[in-house]
């Protein structure tokens, strides 16, 4: 993989843009389109707040069954990094305002597939503030 | 990437034995090869059990700090999965004999670089055994 390049700006454009995506439709509860950027494959895996979900039907039943109150949230120290045309690490911080002194940790890979950029893993924890 | 492989064979065997030479070097403590294999680069990020480390410095700074007792771990549920020839996802839970009702979890992007394998992304997280 000699002519990797790291963050493209036309890669990284795209990366953002359903990262972004992503985001409004986590508030927003839109379970559809939090389904639809997920890889519908029995390997993907989501590590959240306080389960491990493993495969594309744990992370559905998971996500329907959820309250959609409290997702509010706002981002801080987001990087995401592009790697070739095809990978994207995104990783960001986040705060809710229910929370004071603690700071959530989110992570996830992205692949393009034929279909569109896709999560393969994400993992979310939550963690007092470092001090 | 109409062509990407998922869990090709051969690719799969290498980053399985990366793995295993990070886990050994992580619960022996061995920096140098916990270095090693991570993208030395200040995009590279870990966030850890109660910290997060933006860039290769900070994580650097981070293990020679460390101190080198209760590493020991146990697997299990590893996963680690391979979407064609350059990039893998390593998720694992683990436990801790002195943290009994706990369930870690830790996911790993890993990328082939010309010199390697190398992790771009960590987060290691601990939570409450799910019911």
């Amino acid at each position: 993989m000699s002519a990797m390049v790291i963050d493209d700006p036309a890669v990284k454009a795209e990366v953002e843009a359903v990262f972004a995506l992503y985001e409004a439709a986590l508030v927003g509860n839109d379970v559809a389109t939090l389904e639809r950027l997920f890889h519908d494959d029995p390997r993907t895996i989501r590590y959240g707040a306080a389960e491990n979900l493993h495969g594309m039907e744990a992370i559905r039943a998971f996500r329907r069954a959820r309250p959609p109150q409290g997702l509010a949230r706002t981002l801080e120290g987001t990087v995401i990094t592009t790697y070739g045309r095809d990978l994207a690490v995104a990783m960001t911080l986040f705060r809710r305002d229910a929370a004071p002194g603690r700071i959530g940790r989110q992570s996830q890979t992205w692949i393009r597939f034929p279909d569109g950029w896709k999560v393969v893993a994400a993992h979310v924890s939550v963690i007092d503030e470092p001090a």
